[in-house]
């Protein structure tokens, strides 16, 4: 039997792993168009930075090694353009057809910047491949860029802004939307440009860019540009081969991560999953997705029967050493989603104040109709990675904000209050209900 | 209406705040036997280690602030020897009477040291009043002991431990049983003392203390001692009272707090509560719980109708800068409920190794007959708390590993790893299942 893989990253590495694992004898191909194989993205911005020194501590695997300890053919440079389900073979640019009697679909997704005129310019920037990296980063060191306008504020041109600003530019970052880090929540993205403004990064909100000019964008004067905006779902190549696309844009599955064609399972950021707490379908591109869903399709591709139920989109980011935590929805997008939301908001420590607790904002979304907790966020420098998933495994258990309110949490002042601040949280929406 | 709460620390206090919440004429009397309210017992070591400065952060409310602003008539120094519930009264060592209509019972935990010959002498100290730890710290400056033996390696022995090594002390903990901090668990009690040594602090378990010698215990020469054992629920004023009290030793209550004598409620480590794991009454005393059931016991007391469902057993202990939590069941626990555990441990980093991830040691334990997570613990520097919690929250949401292997959670490099160590201990534990 053989499988072929498109795509050498999260997705595309989990899903190869996974089926090597379960069927020894299982002919392996990863085609993966780029030069590098399992680059973790999110690590870009801390390689920027120089948090990251070497560029082959963002890539675990090198085709070698992970065709030796996997026995995977692992093909780099090997971009496919199309895929012909009859033949059960794909094509690559360089002509060359390979055959397969299943197919995992891993293309992740792609900034489409169509219509900002200027943006192949030498100062101008991406941040989604190892070359990206490479460039921005020799560019601040031998250019001495003094400022940058990041265009985006999601996870990634946040981050970067943050690692600019490290190097002593001087930043700002423009966004389309109202809101940063792709969450419909005002005092959230609040939040987020005061932590930025007290680094000296200007945020502003609802600025279209169109045209970067040379020494400037959107009427904003700067030597470099960072654009991490515009992405979408990479699913040009499953749509072309008619495979069906869902209402996100994204490749639509079932939940063993199958297509609507038997034996042609797609993961990762080019697919869509299922909401767990609205129970439709959403495209939130992460990592931590990519390599559950990866999994799964390997799994079922290898003759397994796996399940991957969905995810409650859980992400943090951190802003100069502060956390912003976010799952499920925020009012405005419980709202949108067709609950009746309530919503509690408050600071606390996060831990006593004779053990250094720090300043911590929990925000608990619940439905009114149902008291199901639907969304969360946790804001602080301590703890807040632990706090948001705790709000997520809730989620995903569909807890009333009344089981959750006698959640069982550790305390000792060195960790924590006696009244963690998830729980006071609770009890204040407890009263909204 | 009079209600009459027994107790001024976490569980009496909650209940009286949350009854003058919900009603804003009711006449509640606290009675605290000893001089201070609202004691923060969990900070007693961090006072002896110095951490902690001044006494007054160890406990948030005088009497008088607590009678100001929550309309409380609050005794200290006001230790009650029987209550009459024929009369609805309480008598006062004075020989005072005060009468109730409602009662709670909030009488805490004492240490047991029965047994143990030769206690009473200047340089042994317990850890439970302000008194106790004032006496400890000044003795600890002033005289200068080179050496302490601790007797109990429950949460406050180990911390204790750890409060007199910073302060330059040779210090060797003596405990009992086979096991360190109360959890049936060789591996974990093994990283206790690994941890305790490398810090120069040697943990003898399976030592019996019957007598404490002028200047050793059990054949260790010290300065000092501080004993640490022996806690059982102070539940006698209602055993005399012919108040029902549990298997456990402690006052059995329903789920609304309320003991077997109506209109008189226990809350905190002087009652039992559910163990939602096993189903069955437990008795583990903690701060966590003594609020929150103080809480659920005021509110009905003052006519609510609320429900305390239960525990999980979740705690977390620093032990020079590591945190050791656990929740639930060990295997060997386990076992001795009537579960048929399947265990995974696994070491893994809280962070990528670029962001200075440090080693974290994750143990789930679930039920082979239903796939159920019925405990696990989590050692390490960083997240080890955040990492508990989201296994609480999975034990009190009855999950299964399967849907816990698939939980949504945060990942970005500054705070963790993109499968996150309780992630891969759940992939370990499917393949034992």
């Amino acid at each position: 039997m053989a499988l072929v893989v498109i795509g050498g990253t999260a997705a595309g590495l989990s899903a190869a792993a996974r089926a090597r694992r379960l069927d020894p004898r299982l002919e392996i191909t990863v085609l993966e168009k780029g030069p590098v194989i399992s680059l973790g993205a999110c690590g870009l911005p801390y390689f920027v930075e120089g948090k990251i020194r070497e560029s082959k501590d963002l890539a675990v695997f090198t085709p070698e090694r992970f065709r030796k300890e996997r026995n995977v053919d692992v093909r780099t440079g090997a971009r496919v353009v199309s895929i012909s389900h009859p033949r059960r073979e794909v094509v690559l640019e360089s002509g060359a057809r390979v055959g397969y009697e299943k197919l995992v679909i891993a293309t992740g997704a792609r900034s489409d910047s169509l219509g900002i005129a200027g943006d192949r310019q030498p100062h101008v920037f991406r941040l989604q491949t190892l070359d990206d990296a490479e460039r921005m980063r020799a560019f601040v060191r031998e250019r001495k860029p003094r400022s940058a306008v990041v265009v985006g504020a999601g996870y990634i041109g946040v981050e970067a802004a943050d690692a600019l600003r490290r190097n002593g530019l001087q930043v700002t970052v423009l966004e389309r939307s109202a809101h940063a880090l792709l969450r419909a929540d005002d005092a959230f993205t609040a939040a987020v440009r005061e932590q930025l403004e007290r680094h000296h990064v200007e945020l502003r909100t609802g600025v279209s860019v169109t045209a970067i000019e040379p020494a400037s964008v959107a009427g904003v004067a700067c030597d470099m540009v960072v654009i991490s905006a515009g992405f979408k779902p990479g699913a040009e190549l499953a749509a072309d081969a008619g495979i069906e696309i869902g209402r996100t844009g994204a490749i639509h599955t079932d939940d063993r991560m199958e297509t609507n064609v038997r034996g042609v399972y797609a993961a990762g950021d080019c697919a869509e999953v299922t909401h767990l707490v609205s129970g439709r379908p959403t495209w939130i591109p992460l990592g931590t997705t990519a390599n559950k869903c990866g999994r799964v399709a390997g799994a079922n591709a290898a003759g397994a029967r796996e399940r991957f139920p969905g995810i409650v989109g859980t992400s943090i980011v951190g802003i100069f050493g502060m956390g912003f935590a976010t799952t499920g929805f925020s009012a405005a997008e419980a709202r949108a989603e067709g609950f009746t939301p309530a919503v509690a908001r408050i600071e606390a420590l996060s831990r006593p104040r004779y053990y250094q607790g720090t300043k911590t904002i929990v925000e608990l979304v619940a439905d009114k109709a149902t008291r199901r907790l639907v969304g969360g966020c946790v804001i602080g420098e301590d703890g807040a990675a632990g706090r948001i998933n705790v709000i997520a495994a809730a989620l995903q258990a569909r807890m009333k904000v009344d089981e959750f309110e006698q959640l069982d949490l550790a305390y000792s002042p060195p960790f924590a209050p006696v009244w963690d601040p998830v729980l006071i949280a609770a009890q204040q929406l407890m009263k909204e209900l």
